[in-house]
């Protein structure tokens, strides 16, 4: 049985890492730490949870709580982790971290998109971005593993096949992303309040959200060079889900009788499938569908599927997950069943709940 | 391993009852009977199945069906089943109703309220209502088991002990429901578009909804005498999840010292405990909490709870349950299970997601 | 023209009364009185306002206030009003109190329901309760309105004439009430938040809401005795409108022949029409149709209708409106077109908003 | 008094017509036509009209109408009013089509885009495109007038003066929209259903939507050359209100010392203020302000913004307005209203409504 310990629990993506860790036939929950709700009952905080968890929110006294649990999850804000994370912790635990602090490895730019300074950059070279498709073998044998964020999470993941095989010029890529209002946490403001998101769409952080540097990190590495991409979040009127449409200019390619033209549907299938079609949790759909995030709901795959503009020399790719669960505590989950030796997909065969 | 079939697969009951069974580690379902979409892909309708059901629809031959399955869901619309059901079909299989067409006892009472001729009264006395928490007992040896309606759950379960125990006056009982928009069913009718149901709440079929029977009939046995009630459903612009609030007068009891009060907090919970102390799926919540729909949204939960009002001499009752869950599918496999001696919460003890 | 200063005109109903005077043929709003937005401009808290508004938010001088205009709005917590009116700003302008302060005639039913001392209570006998279809001649040469509460309105209008004309008994009515989140405030709370609101439905305040004194106290002048009625409100996930659904036991009345029997459907109809036919904000819908509450989006209406239930004895009493406009701020302008002898519906003639 | 004829009155943007003219002071509603509902009272068709419209639905007989009335509104399917057009009909009212029948001056184009052939190309030639802030003169001497899209009017108004002044390259531009559902019309279609739409975000007529011809050929003529984009509508959860995210290569201008670099927000804004300074319904929001559908619901407010992003050399737009509104009906009034000679804001000074 592993034993795990959740700091900042009382926070979507904690009480999603409940739900899902709930159903998991190898894990203990030990420790719910919410530094807000100290000595509350968790089934108080999230009467979902009555009968079902019997335990009152503890401190986030990490040090302890190393000594008490295999795993360490850490849905906290940004800084949290980095200020308090030693080598004596990560000697004696594995962490899952689902905020930031340990995805971009270059500090200073982590730095500069966070306006925070880095507590403990001396961790950051270790850390393994938990990606888990992409990134599967590393994360088996890391300590300290970074969670990626949802909207990274569905814009690499929507994007990564083509950019890695050349078929997109990865500096032409725009990512419109539209997320559900659970992405903006459970912090008591007045933007976040139903009158106001209700019946309302709009875009934030234009040309300056967190995950940008994310984005380009990770997608710079399949490219094999630095590249800048165009990346807006929007807020929808719905509880979960995110969806990211993607634009990018469509390289011409070598064809069997010499010339060049854009690749076909098969071709750009093709290379889709070469990197997700055994993969449990990513689902290609078929030709002419269109993603759509209720098809996702509640559980931990990722829908992708494409469509090639010739008249504009363009490919919209488009892509679909559940912000709490594969854009946050599922894709914890799915790290940790790798750093124990689980099945990778073991308390994460949730069938999509519709409608 | 349970072979099941289903007609009807393609509503949302039937879609439910395939996310449900596909969780279920003895069922297999063989038969996604859907006359609407024969031979179109299941997951072609509902794509959150793709890549989960590989199955074509098929028709709803339930002769045919009756011969390749253990057990039958009909989740169809009022009539259907009476009209093909035969002596032959349940000698070979079990069958579980959704549809309204055995719950009712006196059968001029259906044909009233309903509207339709009854087509095979013959095997109304041997139905099973389904009401687990009720009739466990009966549903085990049955062949032919009338699962309730979703309001009636709801209405009925949160009554039910006060009612059998006489502490209120079951004629005085007004019931108040409130219902998402699943438990309209999936036809394309202009009331039911988003733009019509959004922003908007009102009350339909009032004085006359076909439920009311179902519930005085099953509340009648447990006061032991017949009884009206007033019962009023609304359309609540949410997809899942139904409220009850219901309003009876509270009878003065003897107490200790000889005089007749209203009874206590602790005597009505008491009451309560008696029937619902030891049952895994309806939780009695703490005192002062009112029920939510969403803390059971995706889970067999009936959540209850109840408020004395001594100055106007009334109780409110409340109960909250997910009218595809609990009040359709969810009880469904729960009587499955126990008409084939299956652990009663088998493929039921789905965690309510939040938010 | 009228000047016109509104004190917490950053709340919702503030927000609607702005929207409301603007259209206003003859009124000047001259001071936005925000406590929390001092000195920002009233535009960048409402951006719907930008380019109509260019004011900005100023402090809660009353006193001050009194002297550059001619009617005072206050939209501002239970006992702010009560704490700061005096007989000289009663001497030089109007108030329209959209708070409690003075609506409740027994200065220790106020006290007990809201738990706050009553700082001013000389001004309770002389304040008029403002729901214009009733008292409206009072209304006109009153100098404090008290405007009446949004779930209150709806209940009374439902019922009052019934009551007056002694059909029901009073001391039977249920009131169940569902009420959109902007009767819930702007306030930052993590129950109103979007993601805890949407997808739910819950009833609070179960036997113990603050407006059940209100409607007791005013069917009661109707009754021409004391009443009790059970009220209880809910939450729905929509940003506007109450559904009220009453229910009450009909009494026999003799007829023509000497029997004593049920109203007929046009006996009660009749009854409505005695006190309604001729209010411009009333529609008494056709029969069988059911309020919704998306009908009066936006606008100053009461829609309302009823159903005989004979099986039982009851009649179901239904209205719906806007909370923030006949529930708020609308009813408020009513109110003020009145005491300055404007045409009653001035600035009111919104058409419902559909979708 | 202009006397008005509405054939398609039943549909949303019909209903807002009526909702708008209502409030006009210079029309009078004469024929409500509707194919569907002939006989049937309006109001029993959209019950907000309940006491407001006593007339009943009339059927789409246009030579007829063209006799009774001044203008005529065509709210209709495509290819309807190419069908049934001609000259003398044109020569005895205005006409103001809501459909894309003209709206398209190659033919061809049309054809191949919306798959209909079309019957009366002839009046191509002299309808004038009604987009009032850039066709105001056109319009006023016309007699037939094409009536842009919701899509349509959203996207090229957020780009136009950059596309006019040569700020932006114009084939590089890429228009990501998102649309309230009342923008698929009143149909009864499974997608349109409130369950299927709720909690749910997808992209639809991915490069294939027929808004797309419509804002080439209009930022053609700005751009001064044929121009391809990028359109991709979305499906929103919430009734009304398009916001569109646009996104382009931003050029390098010349500067005063004879350098070139990407334009100030100054020079971009002073753009944008050259063409929408005195435009009484576009708001030009102030710096780093984001657009939001709820800012202008109810109203004909196109509200835009925008973000120079040096980092990828482009820039971000952004534009939201009310689909039924400024994107439908509000839009055909203004026209009426240039056609006719009125205020061209008479009868549209709706405040937006919010929350």
């Amino acid at each position: 049985m592993i034993k795990a310990g959740i700091i900042g629990a009382t926070g979507y993506a904690g009480g999603e890492l409940v739900r899902i860790l709930l159903g998991h036939k190898n894990v203990e929950i030990r420790w719910y730490g919410s530094k807000s709700y100290i000595d509350k009952k968790y089934a108080d905080v999230y009467r979902n949870m009555f009968q079902l968890v019997e335990d009152a929110c503890l401190d986030d006294n990490i040090a302890e709580l190393s000594r008490q649990v295999d795993v360490i999850f850490t849905a906290t804000p940004q800084g949290y982790l980095a200020s308090v994370l030693t080598e004596e912790i990560l000697s004696r635990v594995k962490v899952v971290d689902l905020s930031a602090d340990y995805r971009i490895k270059d500090v200073s730019v982590y730095e500069e998109w966070y306006q925070i300074s880095h507590r403990s950059p001396q961790f950051i070279q270790e850390a393994v971005y938990g990606l888990c498709e992409i990134n599967r073998d590393q994360v088996k044998s890391a300590r300290l593993v970074a969670n990626p964020g949802c909207y990274t999470t569905c814009s690499i993941l929507t994007a990564y096949p083509l950019v890695k095989e050349g078929l997109i010029d990865a500096d032409s890529l725009i990512i419109d992303a539209k997320s559900g209002t659970s992405g903006a946490g459970r912090g008591a403001k007045v933007p976040n309040l139903f009158c106001e998101v209700n019946e309302n769409i709009k875009a934030y952080g234009v040309a300056s959200h967190r995950h940008t540097p994310e984005i380009e990190e990770q997608l710079g590495y399949a490219a094999g060079k630095e590249i800048r991409v165009s990346f807006t979040p929007h807020l929808v009127p719905m509880n979960r889900g995110i969806l990211v449409t993607e634009y990018a200019v469509l390289k011409k390619m070598a064809q069997s009788d010499g010339s060049y033209a854009y690749p076909s549907y098969e071709q750009v299938r093709a290379v889709y499938d070469k990197y997700y079609a055994k993969e449990q949790f990513i689902r290609l759909l078929d030709r002419e569908v269109c993603p759509e995030t209720k098809w996702v709901e509640g559980s931990n795959f990722t829908d992708i599927n494409f469509k090639i503009d010739e008249r504009t020399g363009r490919i919209v790719l488009m892509g679909a997950l559940d912000n709490l669960v594969k854009g946050a505590a599922g894709q914890a989950v799915q790290n940790m069943n790798l750093l124990f030796g689980e099945c990778e997909s073991e308390g994460l065969t949730f069938v999509p709940m519709y409608p």
